[in-house]
């Protein structure tokens, strides 16, 4: 097993000291006595897509022009190759605009949409299962020495769900070494300004590997496929739809990782076992996380 | 500490054996063996408002009438003098369709809104938070007996949790008794499976408690006040918007809840401390809810 090395190393690593994200409350604990308490902040902020609103997600707050370009692309509103020619984050009124060279084929479907039933709410996954259409995952290798590195790695990096709890975290990973952990109280904002931070930064999927906390439902899998990443991994359980359409897409998905322990539902043809799994260490008692379910 | 009962006493409680919710899916573990692993279903269920699509919600898919219901009245897309006059599940087709009297209130909002900035995606939330307008939760005793009672009780009743993990769970509870237990793969749906739950029975909700699995975010907070229910208690953590909105609003809001621990961060006066912490057995291994972050 590699050492775990510096989180300096990460290009992008939780920042638990950072202000505005966390708060101390005072409370009391089942004696009565006061306790105070470190909670994560949770605030929304309502997304544009040109001069349209799209969606008000909760989210922390960290990262904003990520998380909208992660999520415009995750449920196929803006493509890979529309320019993007700006995006404009207004902390006072919690909004986020991001501005297209052009009018973006979303804007003219909604338009279209509208006119006949409405709204576009039940499209989204529409949409997004569409974009899987015709898409080919790269065939690559995961050894389970970089998935055993990466989980013990990633225990032990100081975040906000050792600080403070209730909050999701998802690392975008490259062989053994966890470049971007970001983490969200949205369930899949974490993701989404992944997908974000990818797309301003030209970052392709083919050689990553995504590691998450949360479980491997089939919105998890779709994100995935849709950023190019072959293989998701996870602590948690999986949705039997999250394995049909990662098996369907040939993606490697790898579920209840403790330990040495893991399960892995499809693509098990990309795994090299190249790790004697009884060397793995137990994951230390702080990162059951408990409480971000 | 009361003896469990049997979970015949529940009016509604998981059936873990049910066809149709989990499935066996074979997989590979560490060492490549063959592995079967028990996982639920997840599937989307389309809901209309008489003619008007609102949402595709992924869910479980138990209790679709209960779903579609509670989730148009959390969001204040139904108000509770609305008159359901059917409620139509279509399996093949996977929508269920709301039918009232006459239009809605909120139909009329979003005809309005529709023509003025094209979709309602982002007056949800906003909706919900006016839904709390002059709403007052009754005073009431909670006993913190009674929430280690639920707590034990809970953690040890088979579910799908504890089938197939990667599930969450809601139960609306009177004094130290669980009387309605809902579990879906939505973070929400097993909160407003309840509320259809009670709209259907006549039930209200001054004299019940909201035990949850989730985390305590703002939107736990305003379905569960919205419900008329003025407790809310959770094994885990907090959102800082969360606590704020539950002591605007009045409501008790106790979380971390493992054994005998919990932290409560509002509303601590209708708290009566008549239990031993010391007397309360720890949370079975088995309840440890691993699989569903």
């Amino acid at each position: 097993m590699a050492q775990a090395r510096d989180v300096s190393e990460f290009l992008i690593a939780p920042d638990p000291a950072a202000p505005g994200l966390t708060r101390a409350v005072e409370g009391t604990d089942q004696f009565g006595a006061p306790q105070t308490v470190s909670v994560v902040e949770e605030r929304p902020l309502t997304i544009f897509l040109n001069s349209r609103e799209i969606v008000t997600a909760m989210t922390i707050g960290d990262y904003p022009d990520y998380l909208a370009l992660g999520f415009l692309l995750n449920q196929g509103m803006l493509r890979p190759d529309d320019t993007v020619t700006g995006v404009d984050y207004d902390e006072d009124i919690d909004t986020v605009v991001v501005r297209t060279a052009g009018e973006t084929s979303f804007e003219d479907k909604l338009q279209k949409k509208t006119r006949t039933s409405g709204c576009a709410v039940g499209t989204v996954f529409g949409d997004m299962m569409e974009g899987l259409e015709g898409l080919t995952l790269p065939q690559a290798e995961v050894r389970t020495s970089w998935l055993y590195d990466l989980a013990a790695r990633i225990n032990r990096t100081p975040s906000l769900y050792l600080e403070a709890g209730a909050i999701h975290g998802t690392v975008l990973c490259r062989e053994n070494s966890p470049l971007v952990y970001m983490e969200d109280v949205g369930r899949h904002n974490a993701v989404d300004k992944i997908a974000g931070w990818m797309f301003q930064n030209g970052e392709q999927g083919a050689d990553k590997i995504l590691y998450t906390t949360g479980r491997l439902t089939s919105e998890m899998v779709i994100k995935t496929a849709l950023m190019g990443i072959p293989v998701l991994a996870s602590r948690s359980g999986f949705t039997a739809w999250g394995v049909e359409i990662a098996r369907d897409i040939g993606l490697t998905l790898i579920g209840r990782m403790r330990g040495q322990r893991f399960v892995c539902l499809s693509g098990d043809d990309r795994l090299l076992r190249d790790a004697d799994p009884g060397t793995v260490a137990d994951d230390p008692r702080k990162a059951r996380r408990k409480g971000a379910e």
